[in-house]
């Protein structure tokens, strides 16, 4: 057992504050981390919050991790000491279902996530995730992670990016085709890097004019004011595929409108409360389709940081020391980031 | 112009009864029928009391018709006097767009519907259905029809028949695959019918258990009872595809649950008022997809006629005269029919 020092919401209510645990022995086939950077995940704040109602306290939040190897067990053939690794959000799964065959474990029902689920290899306990400088990880879940990017702003690419990634691959997007990507935030900026990417004419959708130009810079070929009904009126029929990365509850028919017939619309945030139900109309009419995602599978992570690597694609980032956490929680409630935060972690010697 | 005799409404309210108008002069293109049968949909209900608030005055509704070729126009080339003839739901679209190119012209966005639609060759006229004796039609809308299948239970295949068989065949039920339908009305009779006929284990779901006995003899695999949570909870997780051809709101939860992972639900049936909202973690955690479908184009209603023919496939049917066809809307308001009504057209001539 090692000690580990990180944050931990210490119960729904209270700031995220320093604590202390043992990370478990290297087993013959894990791999561990010295976890360098840390991505903060707006889940990470629902859950410390338990606004999910199936927190478990102390829970150290974290799924965007990067770090350096500093230890093997005997087993671990793809990594060696000294390499850079990264830790997504998820730590185990069951190996052998129809979804870990097909390299989804996302979707296997014994997953294990790399916080907030209980420790199959530490029963009676919790996993903890990312806000701490050391991790322990089966080499399985454990991702090659390149020296050509900028390592902290690799971090998001473990969560954000693959939620993007993952569903933009699996509808195929690619040349010729007109995408749209709802929402600029931690998904929706990097949805819009990988759709322009991928070769599609990419539109993004926002309410607000302020970011119009931002997402510009970032790849969009155009912005929709989506408030705006003259504006989405002229992209009427025309989307082969929408990504819509926003949770609060809203009118998805507005954008289901905009799609071609036999076109989807995936939506990756589950709403606190329902969306409007969307028209049936609107689907019968067109043949379309209104679909979920779920992040990815550790092979499809792997394809998306290689994939990121070669075409230089990181996360836009604002880089914190892990004493900021919880005002960087209240920023994210107002949107106030671009386009997302990464914790230090060399800041957590000072508070430990 | 040749004198036509049928039921038509004349007004929202009113039973249907005889009305006499004109069709058109059979044109070069044009194939004109004697009809002899009559399928009745609940569309033709919805529209005659004009519940979709969009009906012209007087209608003479009917778009499963099934009959024989009296005349040809001089560059028809499929059929010719004495031939079997079908028409569907449509009798025209623009024939140019991307919709029409692909043999999709039920969503061509200047498609003619067969009946209560402008009718571009009579300007300023509606265009009239089946409720009658004689259809004048564009060779490329007019379907063939085996002599080797029951002409009568032949008739809803023209749109119930094509309503299902489109989706089977878009999201390819197959050998190997668990199926579900909902309901067991005229739409869903034929839905299992096809999902059997493809060899897929079908299930059908409704929420009458006196109904049990005769979907089995339709060939369903298994029965649910829909209201019976124990047994849907048996299913969950277990269906490759379901058919929804239930109208009324209902919860798609239910069903949505009982998805494998990549599952689709495809809706046929546009609601009065929403279904209540549909579970968004429902479709993300197992990338589940929400779909609609709208009958079928013409390439595809006529395999389907094929298909038909060569498996023996019709409607289970009740035959009636024409005279009773108010009373017939009331026993599909109760959906008191076994499953479908076809008007036998010959009855026409005891009412003009
Ligand atoms: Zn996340
Ligand atoms: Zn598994
Ligand atoms: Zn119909
Ligand atoms: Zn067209």
């Amino acid at each position: 057992m090692t000690k580990a020092i990180s944050y931990a919401a210490h119960d729904p209510k209270s700031p995220l504050s320093p604590f202390t645990f043992e990370r478990r022995e290297v087993g013959a086939n894990d791999v561990q981390i010295e976890i360098l950077y840390c991505g903060v995940c707006h889940s990470d704040l629902h859950q410390a919050r338990d606004e999910w109602g199936n927190s478990t306290f102390p829970m150290v939040p974290g799924h965007e991790i990067v770090g350096r190897v500093t230890q093997v067990g005997s087993h671990v053939k793809k990594f060696k000491a000294g390499d850079l690794a990264g830790v997504g959000c998820l730590v185990d799964s069951c190996g052998t279902c129809p979804d870990c065959a097909e390299g989804l474990e996302q979707f296997c029902n014994q997953s294990v996530f790399t916080y907030n689920s209980p420790d199959k290899q530490s029963p009676g306990q919790s996993t903890y995730g990312g806000y701490s400088n050391l991790i322990v990880v089966d080499e399985r879940f454990t991702l090659k992670i390149s020296d050509k990017l900028n390592l902290a702003a690799t971090a998001p690419l473990l969560c954000a990016g693959i939620t993007t990634y993952s569903p933009l691959r699996h509808w195929n997007v690619g040349p010729g085709q007109k995408v749209g990507i709802v929402g600029l935030g931690g998904l929706g900026h990097m949805g819009v890097k990988f759709a322009k990417a991928f070769g599609a004419h990419t539109v993004l959708f926002t309410t607000s004019p302020s970011k119009v130009e931002d997402a510009k810079r970032l790849g969009a070929d155009e912005v929709v004011i989506s408030k705006d009904a003259a504006q989405m009126q002229q992209h009427a029929l025309s989307f082969d595929f929408i990504l819509n990365t926003v949770a609060a509850p809203h009118d998805l028919d507005q954008f289901m409108g905009l799609l071609k017939r036999d076109g989807s619309m995936c939506l990756v945030g589950v709403p606190d409360s329902p969306h409007p139900s969307p028209s049936v109309a609107n689907l019968i009419f067109k043949r379309r389709k209104l679909a979920g995602s779920l992040i990815g599978g550790i092979k499809e992570t792997q394809e998306m940081l290689d994939f990121c690597a070669e075409h230089n694609i990181t996360s836009d980032i604002e880089l914190i020391p892990i004493q900021e956490i919880n005002t960087a929680f209240e920023r994210i409630l107002k949107s106030d980031v671009k386009y997302r935060f990464v914790i230090d972690i060399a800041s957590l010697k000072q508070a430990a």
